[in-house]
Parts: C-alpha cells; sequence; structure tokens
C-alpha cells in the first residue's frame, strides 16, 4: 500500500475571489479529515453552519475570527489555535485574514462513533 | 456544553532530556488526537512502532526522519509534512531536530470503522 503523503502548505489553490477550497487528506464511515483553504472568507449574511457530526478545526496559518450562536464575544484564532464544535453547534466564520491564505485542518467524527 | 480549545505551540513541556511528551486533545471509541512534542527523540534501537490503528501524522514545527519498516531511503520530514501509516505498517523515528521541540500531530482511527 503506497503512503499517503502531503504538505499543508503546498499546492495552494489560486483563490482570485473571497472563497473557500477543501482537499481531503482522508475519509473513513466515521471521520473525514480537510484542508481547507480561505480567502477573505466570511459565511454568508444570516447563514450558520449546523453539522451533523463534531468538528475539531485548527487554525494553521494566518488568522480568522469565530461567531458562536448566542455569544457576545467573537473567537479570535490564530495559527495553533484548535477548537472543538460538537455537532450542531451553530456557528460562522465572520472573517478570515485578506492578508494571504488562510489554512484550516478540520476533523469531522460522527458523533457516538 | 464548554468548548474544549487551545494552541498547540502553548504549554509547552520543559524537555530536560531527550524524549517525548503526550497530550491527548480529542478522543472517542474510535479516534485519539495528540500532541506529541518530542526533543532529540529517536525509538530505540532494534524497536518498531506496530500498532493496532491507522495513524494520520502532520509535523507542526521542526523537522524528524522516519524509517518504515524495508524502505532504504528515510522519510524526511519538515513542517505542514503529513503522512498516513495503515495499521501495522511498521515503522520508527529515527530522528528529530534536537534544535527543538518537535510538534507532531497525531490522528489514531480504528481500523474498519
Amino acid at each position: 500500500m503506497a503512503l499517503s503523503r502531503g504538505n499543508l502548505f503546498d499546492a495552494l489553490p489560486s483563490l482570485d475571489a473571497p472563497g473557500e477550497c477543501i482537499e481531503i487528506l482522508w475519509r473513513t464511515s466515521t471521520i473525514t479529515l480537510e484542508r481547507i483553504v480561505s480567502l477573505s472568507c466570511a459565511t454568508p449574511v444570516g447563514e450558520w453552519y449546523d453539522q451533523a457530526w463534531d468538528e475539531w478545526v485548527l487554525l494553521v496559518q494566518g488568522a480568522a475570527k469565530l461567531r458562536l450562536e448566542g455569544e457576545t464575544t467573537l473567537l479570535e484564532l490564530r495559527a495553533g489555535d484548535y477548537v472543538l464544535l460538537p455537532a450542531h453547534r451553530r456557528h460562522r466564520v465572520e472573517w478570515t485574514d485578506p492578508e494571504g491564505p488562510v489554512i484550516w485542518l478540520a476533523l469531522y467524527h460522527a458523533p457516538g462513533s
């Protein structure tokens, strides 16, 4: 079996406009591991992520601000910061650093497995 | 439910001698996510890691060299490099950067789940 390997900083997608690009690094029936590269990204106004799976997310490079529903203070993230978002904990990305691509590592896991 | 959060570069253990220090970030019945901090670390001569679970490992900071059983070339890792090691793929750490500390993120997952 060939080893699956790579580098989180390699082959960064060219983002010419605000948005995000997702690469799946590992997927099984109970987990999905993704690299997400975002540029000047914000969840559309009034929308929330409401996920069926738990998510552990790490900010690998850049800076970002998350809003958790019901919280008045934004969660400010810098490189190395991680947070575990339980399933159905509604949240949105308010801001990512426009200076450069922001790199995330996101691990989704089916609750109860 | 309080959010579980932190930063991979914070609260680095003080390693006065070669070795490693493991912190569990998330554990369920099918995954374990760990931060591993190592200093001048090498698997003891003649020993191999032979794990029952698949392991995806990311080198967050520093540099390291892995040996996979049966391979003549060492796997040289730098920051951002990741590799998926299938269960029972025997491997050992030959070297980590003594300038360290070297920081790893390791995700173990039960095969077949």
